[in-house]
């Protein structure tokens, strides 16, 4: 646990010298003050995470990984597990609505084999499978201590190689049949809401299937009794390798002060393991959108996160964070390329209201 | 008013043919039915909108139309006129909120001095200035009706112009020291709603002065009667001339089949004004963000629209539908290059659930 521990200490709070220059020349851009909203907050943030009070966000990626679930077995899915290769190979291939939508703001999509069933190969696949799918959580841990480790590390350095290319902004999604199941099941770990109240309809299965899977996540809950003041024990045993993977990046991300758009409800879940593992995590993400999955709201809420849009999406891959990725990046703009009252000779309002 | 009259009656409804091989390309994408939520409605509705089951949106514009309002004299706004003038010089230079979010989304920002008080030079500028500003509304009618008439007029050769050069989405937005006053005498009007139900704090006056801003509205119903049988007399009397040009622009698009995307409270108030004229345009309407100012979401009611958006703007210029836009055409392009399950080889939903 040395790596995750370091990387946790190197966490520390946002540039308080770079958010107080963003506020001033907020004050100073014209239009009334406050009358952008949420786009002000964002430019703001962005100052305080990079430390630079005039960002940019123009090298952006979408960073999706996938893995398979044994609680599969249980059947908890509309979809077949042969699914999960399938869809990766589509993302591979530019044909997922993650590449649709991250090419719109022009943002590369890195694809992560972190723990598929079955073999994949694509020259652009980046291959860190630490295992086949996770074990059954209904019926033991998903994955050993050393599993969830080893995943979050495949996240540290997968993140690392992307600043390395250049990162002004990273989103995180996700690819794996029966992640909702896994992630409902740690929401439930965290904060004690019954399974019930977290469990949603995934990708579209009726609800004698819902109720099924509450009854489900319920058993692995009971049997594998996680300790939710030990992040990576609730990760090992009822998370899955992709959203241990996902909680790497956002700490190497947060490390390395780069912004973090969290997508619906399961890569949500991994921003709150992150979180539960490293509090600092947490000024370091934005929501980019609220998921229909039940479940999502409880975790932005536990985070502190209010999200950026609400357009009734259920998908993943980090579609939902990649549409809020055009809302940033044209809130820094606006920021960086507005002219000021002085700039452009427009009076300021009257002081006599 | 044969003109407005004739562009009526050649909006027709969408294309059903269109809609119904857009709602079936949507069920063979690589993903759950129905996970894209308002993406998928908003890629239907522009198949619709323009007749294409697979359109695009890559030629766009935001029309920002400017003007100065005779109630000023009353004292309703926190900002003197001569922002007016100056502010369209700052769009014209690009140093304006609009300028930074319409690059943003690759979209043309064409500017119209469809009524601005004093004398404005540029060579991108749209000259078609109609009177130096309205009269005061509060003391007789900001318009006469052949006044209103003309600015409609006008937007209809602005956006024709437009579709010349090529459009496939449009968004509006206004410019006018104001005309939040004149927007919500416009809604009070319609709907009967007491102005101070329909009535915010425009660019920022305290509590005080939307009081008075109230009562001025008030004085202006009282004192014009505006027959919101007839939406002409409306906009005459209480509107601006910006307002009607977009009203115009908001008829002309939906005649041409060009999907329009409006902002906040004036816009929408234009959008309303088009709509009272001519109810056909409503379908062809996209909202593009909830203001914070009141009075916005009484009309998207009436108009049965939701905003796309709730980024707590209230800035105009049509800040909030350029950032529609991207997620517009984010929609589209998921529509236009997802793979279907067949051509990924990717397996559809197990049919035992």
């Amino acid at each position: 646990m040395n790596s995750i521990e370091a990387i946790c200490a190197g966490i520390g709070p946002l540039d308080s010298a770079a958010i107080a220059q963003a506020e001033a020349r907020q004050q100073q851009l014209t239009k009334p003050a406050g009358s952008l909203g949420r786009l002000e907050e964002l430019a703001i943030q962005i100052a305080g995470i990079t430390g630079n009070p005039v960002p940019s966000v123009e090298r952006n990626a979408v960073i999706v990984m996938a893995a398979d679930h044994g609680v599969v077995a249980e059947g908890v899915s509309a979809y077949p597990a042969e699914v999960t290769p399938q869809m990766v190979l589509n993302f591979l291939r530019g044909g997922a609505a993650i590449n649709a939508l991250a090419g719109q703001v022009g943002a590369r999509v890195v694809v992560v084999d972190i723990g598929v069933a079955s073999a994949i190969e694509h020259p652009q696949l980046v291959s860190r499978k630490i295992a086949h799918g996770t074990e059954n959580m209904a019926a033991g841990p998903a994955m050993t201590r050393e599993q969830a480790h080893a995943a979050i590390q495949v996240g540290l350095d997968v993140v690392e190689a992307e600043v390395a290319r250049g990162l002004d902004l990273v989103a995180i999604g996700e690819m794996g049949i029966g992640n909702t199941t896994a992630a409902s099941a740690i929401v439930a770990a965290f904060t004690g809401a019954p399974a019930a109240s977290v469990t949603g309809h995934g990708t579209g299965i009726g609800e004698e299937q819902r109720a099924h899977k509450i009854a489900v996540i319920e058993r692995a809950l009971a049997c594998n009794a996680p300790d939710p003041q030990d992040a990576l024990d609730v990760l090992a045993k009822v998370g899955g390798l992709e959203i241990a993977g996902l909680s790497g990046v956002v700490l190497g991300a947060a490390a390395r002060r780069v912004p973090v758009v969290i997508d619906g409800l399961i890569a949500s879940a991994a921003a709150l393991v992150a979180a539960e593992l490293c509090p600092a995590v947490k000024p370091y993400l934005i929501a980019g959108h609220a998921s229909v999955e039940r479940g999502h709201r409880l975790i932005l809420e536990r985070l502190g996160l209010r999200p950026l849009l609400d357009l009734d999406l259920r998908l993943g891959e980090g579609t939902g964070a990649a549409l809020a990725m055009g809302v940033i990046a044209a809130a820094v703009r606006a920021h960086r390329e507005m002219a000021t009252f002085g700039e452009a000779g427009v009076s300021e309002r009257d002081e006599t209201d």
